[in-house]
């Protein structure tokens, strides 16, 4: 696989630099902006991820020999354009909210100035991380606050593409999960991998009290054993019989959990293994963790869902170019006029409107830059800043990719859904939690 | 980015070697089957995609110097399985559906036969391929059929991780799909690519007469121009009088399809543009393109919908272990006894009864290997082999992989979906058009 991301684009971006550096254009100045125009699913909020990412990816993204050989046996760029993707770096700037910020329809997440040429290179990559990224996280972040504190892993590799898994991983621990069963993402990443044993283990030896004794002897008595290949009760019995009552803890992929956890455990307290955790895995979304999170489970385990954005698999996030200059420099707001995707012109700015109490009361989106001097308060209200630079001349700023980028992000999604007013938490379809004000 | 895939795998594969060295059972023969317990989203039938894939992804399924070290820090397994893990390539056989054909409940699309320790590590893997690939075959095989014979191209890319992206070209490719935006598709797997401009192209210019201009000046005016970014009806006047009445095609983004499509064809005849085609990219799916299939469009643009599987964005398959050896060396079927996830145990055949015209009748599963030597058939019918060998003895057999891998695969989801009953056409929810029938 090559380690160049310049192919990761869809090919009419290229035709349009090709045809742009033809007609004189391509180097006029341009602001793109990546906004999602609702919130998929229609949830309370969204939660971005996928910068740190955009970033790592984007300074891959250079057109090597390997590309330029590709393109030009395509034959449908002009040399000239060959030449200029050859020498391609991005120097423009990117501003945008930080990884793992909740946001709201309308919200600017990515404001790109640079020249069209460059800009427009960027939109396939920028949309195809992002609006998978922040599916995920979007998801994640309402199963990780039902789950009301308790641990909650991210197990759903095999439910997505291999690599998207990896990606997964990562968007669901921003959004306050603690563990991933991808070996990559904690590879990659550094995020905490978990997971033990499947029921082919079991089902591989002459009983289950001999897989349990082999699993045992290998991970120790604290692990995890599967208890539902065969019989529950019994499979817990097996469990406290063969590790003793200093098991670590025993998961449960089946059945009608609210019932059965409770009935597990009586019989792990009766049992003498006291300290035992639950943890259950069977086709959890937000909804049936939130429903066990008083039942006496102590970890959840989210497959499916989680990396399939729990029914919004995409966020629908869009690039618009809202403003280019023409020849004599000056700048031009741009919008598309149809009815039912219509834009709004001219570069944005955005603030975020706080009560005296720390609540967040609205998302005030500036339609002009710099608008925001004029604001005006009410008691006690303040108004935060949410955009910081990303990329500044072509320079990727600290702080925001890698493992410290994720930390940062885990911590700001902490923070920021922290400040939401109380109807964000609730699981069921509806307005934004917050209205997005524009502000002339 | 590591090209080996080794990692791209749930941790508890790894810790289930490890017990099981441990407990010298890693070395049983066993038999894995990989199947579909029902069909995501009440299909008609399934497409398998993405054997090709997972063949190229096994032969890069190696724990090199880089793995092993980021395990070894991790702390998790033993030494000796990390010197199996550092000898391991896959030795086994796999048996399994050909990509492109159709699949229905209980299909073994894989059968896995190898030692449980080689088997178990492909789990994870195999069922990320299989599962996201196959769910956007299977709704691009449904897209593809109900555009009636007219080019459909992909171009959602930006609606799907980045990796996942170029992945879900090739299966729409191969469920029918003539062509995607997807560069990167275009060099790995040499799907042809389409594109040319976006609204962007016109809003970075004074005006549409403009953009239209650059485009025709560098693509030519066989292009296809975005005709609705300000009024549709004057951007095909514009498009015409540019680029003359040879003009390409015209594209449209927006509004009400078969009414504008309709206006927009007499208007391309009015002004002598007879020959200018009309393609349309507006949000659609399978049921907004059967809509207009009658209309005199004549090609479609699938974003979102085909690559998140048009509501059905993995197909839930599982990988099971169905038999293993015991110490004596006789095979042993095994399967999990809980209600909801029942498996059947033992290895299973498969052969597809086909009537005398040559239409599907049923899918038997055959649950002794080699019970298809007593079916009985009726008058006429015949009794056909679906499964094919992928690997012998760790060799990936020649003909799945690559371009030539690609291009069977088309031709055999072609051959496949034609010989399906009428009902498997149906665009609503609904039973599998054909019956699975298990048979002793």
């Amino acid at each position: 696989m090559s380690a160049s991301t310049a192919l990761l684009t869809d090919r009419y971006e290229l035709t349009m630099v090709d045809a742009a550096l033809a007609a004189g254009t391509a180097h006029r100045r341009s602001v793109f902006e990546l906004f999602a125009r609702r919130l998929s699913g229609a949830r309370r909020y969204g939660v971005v991820a996928g910068t740190g990412r955009l970033l790592e990816a984007l300074e891959l993204f250079r057109f090597t020999d390997a590309e330029l050989t590709w393109l030009a046996e395509e034959d449908f760029l002009r040399q000239e354009t060959l030449d200029w993707l050859a020498d391609f770096s991005f120097s423009g700037s990117i501003w945008g909210y930080p990884e793992g910020e909740v946001f709201f329809p309308g919200s600017p997440l990515l404001t790109v100035e640079s020249t069209f040429a460059e800009g427009v290179l960027l939109e396939t990559l920028a949309l195809s991380i992002l609006n998978a990224d922040s599916a995920v996280a979007t998801a994640a972040s309402r199963m990780s606050h039902a789950a009301a504190g308790k641990p909650i892993a991210e197990m759903g590799s095999r439910r997505t593409g291999e690599r998207s898994a990896v990606a997964a991983a990562r968007a669901a621990y921003i959004a306050g999960f603690s563990a991933t069963s991808n070996l990559e993402a904690g590879r990659s990443y550094g995020i905490p991998t978990m997971g033990t044993a499947a029921h082919s283990f079991t089902l591989l030896h002459d009983s289950e009290r001999d897989a349990f004794a082999a699993q045992v002897a290998s991970l120790g008595p604290g692990t995890t054993l599967l208890v539902d290949t065969y019989d529950i009760e019994q499979g817990v019995r097996n469990a406290v019989d063969v590790a003793g009552p200093g098991l670590g803890a025993v998961r449960i992929d089946s059945g009608d959990l609210p019932v059965v956890v409770g009935r597990v455990r009586r019989l792990l307290d009766e049992l003498g293994a006291v300290d035992t955790r639950i943890t259950v895995t069977n086709d959890l979304d937000e909804h049936t963790v939130a429903t066990l999170a008083a039942s006496p489970v102590d970890s959840f385990g989210v497959g499916t869902s989680v990396v399939v954005g729990s029914g919004s698999p995409t966020m629908g996030m869009v690039y618009k170019l809202v403003a280019r200059t023409g020849d004599d420099g000056a700048w031009v707001p741009v919008a598309k006029r149809s009815a039912a995707k219509a834009s709004i012109g001219g570069r944005k700015g955005v603030r975020r409107l706080v009560s005296a109490t720390g609540t967040v009361l609205s998302e005030e989106v500036l339609l002009h830059d710099g608008a925001a001097d004029h604001l005006e308060l009410g008691h006690g209200e303040t108004a935060q800043e949410v955009v910081v630079p990303l990329v500044i001349d072509g320079v990727v700023q600290s702080g925001h990719t890698g493992t410290a980028g994720i930390a940062a992000a885990r911590e700001r999604h902490r923070l920021s859904v922290a400040a939401l007013p109380p109807v964000a938490m609730s699981l069921t379809r509806g307005d934004p939690a917050v209205p997005t004000l524009y502000v002339e």
